[in-house]
């Protein structure tokens, strides 16, 4: 293997020749053999953004030569490009400030800019701390940089796949408008609704995630630079931090702000805790939706069945011809490890200790894994299965004539106590309710026709 | 024992004749004797507010005579009063609609109702299903209260604690504002800043989480109630939700509203998870408030002993003279216990199936529990802990003194690396920062005093 | 109110004359207010129990005389009676070390050591700290009584109610042996198995995690007691941790030892961690059981309805004559509860350092939590629905008959292909499996009713 | 690109040429685009392990010809030995029974085979289905792939590296065991002990957690096979489960068998679940491990600064010379991690139906995650940190003779109330405690050398 020879304040160390990362990436990528995950390339890509923005708020500044923060933005927009995705080989288990990855970024950009600038004199050779990282420290940067890619990640990412299957069960809520069919609680038979409400209340789920997670992302977009090594501001101009974040939002098209509090941004993460919170909930909603999906397509012959969905693949390996609701079954995967992760984000944000939390990477990953993960499976549960779903109009009909709950549309009529006669002895002598409340003697079969109709029972029916 | 005789729609049961609650409250204790936890005084308060409500919204829509009304409003304002908190005997394990609660307080509701109208006639007789139950269902109400139950204690009982603790804090950072310390990253000596930006920042944690917490608590203003049974509102007038909801708007002098979508309401709690989840933050944000106390009043001689807290009680039954930051240790256990509940309702949210999640009494359970101990906590930790923190100046002093990190302040005249050296060369040597600069040869002794000053160093000194 | 003057190290504090507590305790219930969770009365048994062990030990070693031991043995066992219940007010929420209701114990015990002493000479006169608390330390006493209040509670009372379930399941699974059924993966029909054999995979859950909590609560019958402050031991006698946990094993009529490292027994709790792990996975278990039970009860008319449970109460104050599993019910919301509360201990046994976990009294209040809830629902689950569970012969006959998975069993004649085309024009054509197979011409009538037997099915059926 | 068209009995579709996997596995690739975490490749291994000894024992039994079962075993061996890993290309978020990776093996192991006896005739041409997953359903093989992966993982990977570090903590606690230091509880000072015996109270840790994870890790060596579609082991041999765990045993060297109960094998996963408990209480210790080093190694001149440990990167990009307790940081995030994926095991294992838990790829994804983190991180910790640990004497003895807390030596001479007089004396007015001591007339000078000795206090020193 060729190697080139580069040093930092601990000394000499080799680095692949074909690789551009300096000194303090690879100690890292030496001292922390831990795990396959690697550092999210959202939260590298976030960095760039930053890296691009401190680099033109210096120079506006007057802190950084219109060389170097030329070079540095060309740098970091090919980070942005993509074009050197495989140069940031560090682990999530790495120190809990992330400052081996805010290293490694500021290596990247300074090696890279320095072949920008290959014909540059020595004055205006980049250095990775003094000018990369200038009036930055990773105990800014790195928070600042999970703040952006978890704002990125949320509403370019999981919020149009969100409303993309939102739309699907809008969609389907008002196609199926008026099919009425049997109500369920307890599992137990109730009274009824349509197919449509029935539908709406999952809607209805994802537009209520929606906002939440759109309001709570919002704590997201108050950002830590400007604070330096303990939030104080050390070595960065008083505006520093607001002009880089006007850099951010010029950037992203997001309004990004610099917090109020930096001694706040760099120890607390309540803000990525209660976003994940609203990810958290949507999970719940989803976990929800996928099984009332799967119950409902339950079958073919002795289930529910009541609606079918999308065969995609065969089901069973031993079971010729089945088929199986895969697409519920990976949603109700993805939220039982959106509850972990919310687990461990929570957990990582309490132990912070004086000037700084040093849980930062491992909070970054689950946030983004959960986004992904939440983004992903809706949309291939969307496209596979919820644009399929239809209604099996036969069961949803014999369900609905069979029930014994529509009793309860005699209680105005007749109270709830004898009502619970009628429904208690249909239900002993396997008879409808019709014939139950007849022999009763309480009511007449035009009177039973007249007041047990379905299509008056789905909606406030009491004048 | 004295009893008496109640029925319902299953049969005859005996009720201690000391007891106005009926049967089916009754039947429940008999058949869940599962725990101690009893379900929470605040759900049942929360459910007095909506009986009263529905009351008075049915008495004018023309659907409950004044009488009766007026009896039921008696009866509930005097649960409201605390007359009758020995009337509510079930626990939170029940079945997870709340039905056996809620028929708990109709059947005490009508019971004592009744006894209030003990000279009235037959026809009015006051039935728990008939008229205090009326347009209404387990369903749509057990949901009401918990969200009415949920605002109440977390606005009014959680949210002014939070705020007396953040005062207190708000008032330290002022009065230490000018007390120059070490700080700390990594648990690592770092640059300095003063006692009363550390502590500013803990009371940012506050007033942000506050800020989460009041908007996300706002969800929880929207009511189940007009969806009885399944969410379509079956025998309920059109106008009754929004009715009960202005109602309990005026009772409780806050702004609730009837859900737009009574499926969502009686289905989802996704509006608990995420207020839960702002209170989980606020846990963790406290968490990192009472570890930097204790870590701070560490000593009396071996720790960092760079404040000092209040000496409540005897720290040792076996080492004596020994004081412990008891307040820090209980707010601490407080926070595992919230994150525990956290977990808890997020699984019970999930599971919901069709028209009813049935796991409602362990969400506000566990929502009441989190609120109480939060706001216990923060009023315990403030007033035997927070108010009397005072600074231990002379080993603040010597701590800043002491400091190698003060470094930093070099490297906008020499560079970092050059920097790192002298600080590598204090360290090793044992010396003081000045001596190995001077010995360095970089600079001179009076631009180091120069350079070197914390009171400097605190801000975004850079020009 | 009547007080009188105590005091300790800390100066003289008012106690209520009614109560016999000293000034340790009373000070930890003014400085504590917080929340409702008394400390559990197991713990404080535990303790009892404790106090009594080391008295007798302390005894036998020449430290305590015959009159002081005495007097602390009958005090502790008047407390084991349940004597003195009222006399522990302390809260969850106190120091983390449990300090305060060590010292409550040693009040409690010395103030009623001394009435029962009451003619004895001033040299006889008990003290909480020195006699009560003889050769010991909160440090190692309360995680003594936290491990033996865990013991007894899971072995004599939840282990029992585990039996008793998992003895009504065995006999179900023994009744129910030849009713053959409809299997389900996937919520897919599937190959059928026997009622007897779906219950026998309920009773097998039982069965394990009997097994590996019978294992897993043995690592807590190792007890610090013996390591005083910090884990050496100091102020205690070389023999007096063995002697403790032999008088204490005397007494419980369990192997209880001295922990093998004191250090170890001080700071971690990882015992407490892995046997609420097999509490959790019990929970686990717990909630695929009532889950199927309440879907196999399903229904009465829309529902998978293969079983019938027993009605215990009106299911709806709506919904004249419903019926719901409110057992299930009451046992999946355990569930959610026992898998938060493990998510408390694990944060709170994380938490510690150097010489003491101070989190202990909010592990075992979750740890006792969730023993007690496990072993009550099992119980209540038991007696109130299990014992009823009945087949419902007609319906799950008609669902056998009517599978398509029954094609399976032509796997190993005509190949997994073809079987699949049959299993799928069945489907298709809404025919029976046997019309679908004949026309295929793939076999005759004949031999599909000799492959195709739902008997031969329910086995490992190749020779 | 190039294609090739396989077949499944959904019909045609497009398969990479350069690819052998086959239909199906093409299928869920194109259906599951949910993130990016594949299948473990030691899932894939477990299962190819599983796939040979199943071709042997159906060889066995007379149920594959000799030419097809070495083929199958001999593609299966050169899975294992890494030569196809690019072959499974499935993520985790696919069916929850994992029958699409059952089938990716299947598919490939069937075109390797088919590859290798590519000059045999058709009736050995090699069926994925019908041969190589002879005798098997997804339902049994996943499960007991699931099993062998965790045994494989647990046993040889992680258990090393937990004894590895274990043997450097023993051998710093014999090395130090006669440095004397001060203790700390509840972060205050407290008696002595030697810095030996506080570390063999971390080894302590790691011999407990070893010994609970070996016992607990033996649930999981009962094995599903057998059960095949929903348990009854319908179309496999009645010893084909037992001689599959036979063989599966002689190829790893580990003793598996053949579950009891089958029903409870596929439904189940109570053992995943405690045996990840116990993983969990590993986690707990080393988050009190690595917190502890990091306290007691905290400075260099304003910490705690007990020990040193390695200095391996440089530890601020902004504050030169800082070295960073960086492997304790990363070892508490994984201890974080661990955590949230024992809650997702948990949910997960919870949410069964019937007869299948369809929750199998997110149960052992995130197994294997947390034993992979825990056993590197345990290694890196090892090696770049503990290895390294040293006494600083200086600092250890100052903060010894400094101690008030030595006045516990006293008790047994002038009793607690005395001595703690003497230790608030002391701490008030800042002398030493010997002086106070003799201030107090309690004692002479020859009384106080001779009682408070730190070398009498770190054992139980009363005769």
């Amino acid at each position: 293997m060729d190697y080139r020879i580069e040093k930092d304040t601990m000394g000499e160390i080799k680095v692949p020749a074909d690789k551009i990362w300096g000194a303090q990436t690879q100690r890292s990528k030496e001292n922390f053999q831990i795990g396959t995950e690697k550092m999210p390339i959202e939260l590298i890509q976030a960095m760039a953004i930053l890296k691009k923005s401190a680099a033109i708020a210096n120079n506006k500044l007057g802190k950084l030569s219109d060389i170097k923060a030329n070079a540095i933005v060309q740098a970091a927009d090919e980070i942005l490009n993509g074009q050197w995705d495989d140069q940031f080989p560090l682990v999530v288990w790495q120190t809990g400030s992330g400052t081996q990855s805010n290293m490694n970024v500021n290596e990247v950009i300074a090696h890279r800019a320095n072949q920008i600038l290959q014909n540059a004199g020595e004055a205006d050779r980049i250095h990775p701390n003094d000018d990369v990282n200038k009036s930055q420290s990773s105990n800014d940067t790195f928070p600042t940089a999970l703040h952006i890619a978890a704002v990125l990640k949320v509403e370019d990412y999981l919020l149009p796949r969100l409303r993309l299957l939102k739309a699907t069960l809008d969609d389907k809520a008002e196609k199926f408008k008026d099919i009425i069919k049997i109500g369920r609680t307890h599992l137990q038979d109730a009274t009824p609704l349509t197919l449509g409400q029935e539908i709406s209340g999952w809607a209805a789920m994802l537009a209520k995630s929606e906002h939440m997670i759109v309001q709570n992302i919002e704590y997201m977009k108050e950002l830590a630079i400007g604070g330096t090594a303990v939030g104080t501001g050390i070595n960065a101009h008083p505006e520093f931090g607001e002009r880089v974040a006007a850099e951010i939002s010029d950037i992203t098209d997001k309004h990004f702000t610099s917090a109020a509090n930096k001694f706040h941004a760099l120890t607390s993460h309540d803000e990525a805790v209660v976003a994940h919170g609203a990810l958290k909930a949507l999970a719940a909603d989803l976990m929800k939706i996928a099984n009332d999906v799967r119950w409902l397509a339950s079958g073919p012959r002795s289930g529910i069945g009541e609606i079918t969905i999308p065969e995609n693949e065969p089901g069973s390996s031993i079971m010729p011809g089945k088929v199986n609701p895969t697409q519920s079954e990976a949603m109700t995967m993805v939220v039982t490890q959106v509850v972990g992760n919310d687990a461990t984000i929570a957990f990582a944000a309490s132990q912070g200790n004086f000037e700084l939390n040093v849980f930062k990477p491992v909070i970054i990953y689950n946030f983004l894994q959960s986004t992904r993960l939440l983004a992903d499976t809706m949309k291939s549960f969307n496209n596979h299965c919820a644009v399929g779903i239809e209604p099996n109009k036969e069961v949803l009909d014999h369900n609905l004539q069979n029930s014994l709950m529509l009793v309860t549309a005699l209680n105005p009529y007749i109270g709830y106590e004898n009502a619970a006669k009628i429904a208690k002895k249909a239900h002993k002598e396997g008879t409808t309710l019709k014939a139950a409340a007849i022999a009763s003697g309480l009511l007449t079969d035009e009177q039973f026709d007249e007041y047990v109709d379905p299509a008056t029972m789905i909606y406030p029916n009491v004048k």
